[in-house]
């Protein structure tokens, strides 16, 4: 019986946290907390480049920036790994719709990756559908050369709303084929926005090559309920002008990469990243100016501690996350092609918003030699990991080198107001939010550094 | 064995939460996140009333406001209870500082309770202190005849920002009078802020009756910065005006409440409440709009549901909590001159920001009995049971009845950016986090009035 306690202790020695390993959260915790440089990046991002679609020379300039600045982290190298991408122009765009017979002109935005109308007016009826069903019920001649009107309402009943997002968003990503299929001349779409406010939101669409591309706009909450009243009180038509296509070639670009040579191991690697590019209204603070300030903070406050992490951490500002995950895929396949052993990679691209937990795509002994920690988190208010969470850049690691994934899971309510829009700006993120977030991904990226997941 | 099983099987029933109880708790959810109108209730006190100091004619306009939006919540009962309250009156004032020996204006606000110049201009020169360590230091000669400047600087390093209010607040709240002891003329505080920005502060302070009674004012962190700076270059000397002091006499007000009759056990009450004062500046949006209007929600949700609580379910529109209880202390005195039975008293007072837990003040049993049904909250974010919470308006019922007390906890990275200041108005509130608040203290409240504490 004494021995069984012993050997009971001895395996809690190995197997729980330590005084010491919550000492070593508190020291990362006061380091970020009160010297974190984060904040002061993303305002430098946001208000000397702001927005950066892939491909823009917005995006080459975000490049040179986050090179400078990963290199004023610490790091103990830092490259330019390339990769080439589409760029999706925007141009001019305008949209009259008529109110009450009179035409107006309302705040829309196309849909990323859409094709426009080649600067040339389209004229067209609306005709409005609340949602998929009722669009499948109608005959072709009802919608054969009009603009069909998506009003698909975002489910506020959702607590968790990137479920919200994955009901909503099947209306911006096919919204425009399906409606092409029954010779429609466009789309509008209530944009994916849990706002009480007028904000369009943007974010990629997805056209079906054996119809036509049609054009495709969001408006905000406010401009939909009135277009919704106009339509069930008559006939609304539509004037539709606007310039945007993809551009014919694809353009040279990078992700941007730092790393800490491992103290022990530093042949393995941890990857923390988010992504560099942005849609090309906004300033993509919270998407995703958030991750790559935090994911240089990681590298920053090891250095800054003079703590020596046994694996090696790379930081990896991606590009091209919004419309072709093409700094993903270069980063997989040039760990593959060296035979890199990659331990973890952890993206963090869902809003600079208070963390409330991490999320895991990884066996469950990996998850449990992780949760074993689960309560040093509980002072940082890192209380959930039921969620299933990696993110765009790093998925390409799990399918082609079948490497665990991680995820910062953020507080969630305000990311669809802002997402994709103008108003995801500076003035948006809070300071203290966004460095517990760092907080969080260092102590995670320390534990997993030191103990290994298998 | 069998035997065994089932009995514990039949515990089981008795004692955790059934399928039923979790879709209760989603019709709760649904109603409040889909119709709920606390956000819409709160833009209207923000917007129409404003700021509602005790005693002023908003702070009675609110109480108006308050009797009416209670009616339309669908409760059984509205009324007003009586209370007595100061009336602190802020008036005119400014500050001049000399930067490089030219005064400038700068932007600070008299502490809460504080007494003025009676519009006189008082002459001083500026000395700085970090801490009242450092003051205590000081000779009376060096303080004698000048301004106090307690540079206290908020600690970031503290997750929980309750903590770092509890750190700060002593130089408001004790400030003025420590600095009178040794003939200080006046205070001037960093406020108690976690902003990155120059909002000051206001906030109670108290005199002690030995010590003259010297104004006192708050800066923001940036004007803090610019001061700390100006008194590490040399000498600084200051213009103070301030019209401001406590009204000789107590001003008549109310405490709104809105009652459902329990159906099982109308004796038995449970209370639910925010405050309804605020400080003189900003809108009191999150202080306390924000517990007002959810309590209300609580009421309101029932009522649309056609749901009929076991307890008598109280909603309380508090008066006077930032600066004196009075309204706080009336209900407790009422509920024990009639000899009313309170199963459960709970506050929401913490801003209306996405609510992360549910803090207890009673004891162990009645705590777990609350905890067993806690994996029900999971789907709504609620993970965090460990903090002791009340809250000012309830804590005379603890110490006058003994009534077990609750509140929520609501994510509290950007309380004390806010809190107090002219930035603390309705655009900072988001619907969701705000009525996702409702919901959680909706949820407790039900499960109360259905189990019961004991």
């Amino acid at each position: 019986m004494k021995f069984r306690l012993l050997s009971l202790l001895a395996m809690a020695t190995v197997f729980t946290a330590s005084a010491q390993d919550s000492l070593t959260f508190r020291k990362i915790s006061n380091e970020i907390m009160v010297h974190g440089t984060c904040y002061d990046n993303l305002r430098v991002l946001c208000k000397t480049i702001g927005n950066r679609i892939s491909g823009s020379p917005a995006a080459a300039r975000a490049v040179e920036w986050a090179n400078k600045t990963m290199k004023e982290t610490g790091a103990d190298k830092v490259w330019l790994q390339p990769c080439d991408v589409p760029y999706w122009y925007r141009g001019k765009e305008s949209l009259y719709l008529t109110f009450n017979g009179e035409y107006q002109k309302v705040d829309a935005t196309s849909l990323g990756n859409s094709q426009g109308t080649d600067g040339k007016t389209l004229n067209a009826n609306v005709i409005m559908v609340y949602n998929f069903d009722e669009f499948k019920a109608l005959p072709e001649s009802a919608v054969r050369g009009k603009i069909v009107f998506f009003n698909y309402r975002w489910r506020q009943d959702f607590i968790f709303t990137f479920n919200g997002y994955g009901d909503a968003v099947k209306y911006r990503g096919a919204g425009p084929s399906t409606a092409a299929r029954k010779g429609a001349v466009g789309i509008i779409i209530r944009s994916m926005s849990t706002g009480e406010d007028d904000f369009p939101h943007t974010g990629g669409t997805h056209y079906n090559d054996s119809f036509a591309k049609i054009p495709a706009l969001a408006l905000g909450n406010k401009t939909a309920d009135k277009l919704e009243a106009a339509c069930k009180a008559g006939h609304v038509m539509a004037k539709l002008n606007s310039e945007c296509h993809m551009m014919p070639k694809l353009v040279r670009s990078y992700n941007v990469i730092g790393e800490i040579k491992g103290s022990e191991h530093p042949e393995r690697i941890i990857t923390i990243g988010g992504h560099l590019d942005s849609w090309d209204i906004g300033e993509g603070a919270h998407d995703d100016g958030a991750g790559v300030v935090q994911s240089m903070e990681v590298i920053r406050a090891f250095k800054a501690l003079g703590m020596k992490p046994k694996c090696t951490i790379r930081a990896v500002a991606f590009m091209n996350e919004e419309n072709g995950q093409k700094g993903g895929q270069a980063y997989a396949d040039s760990a593959r092609a060296k035979g890199e052993k990659h331990v973890l990679a952890i993206e963090t691209d869902a809003g600079g918003f208070s963390p409330r937990g991490l999320g895991f795509v990884m066996s469950q002994p990996q998850r449990d030699k992780i949760l074993k920690y689960k309560d040093l988190w509980i002072p940082y208010g890192i209380l959930d990991f039921s969620h299933d969470e990696g993110g765009s850049d790093i998925e390409p690691m799990k399918e082609k080198l079948d490497v665990p994934l991680a995820g910062l899971v953020p507080d969630c309510q305000r990311y669809f107001d802002v997402h994709h829009t103008n108003n995801d700006v500076f003035e948006t993120v809070n300071h203290r939010e966004l460095k517990i977030g760092a907080v969080a991904l260092a102590q995670l990226i320390w534990t997993v550094s030191e103990q290994g997941l298998d």
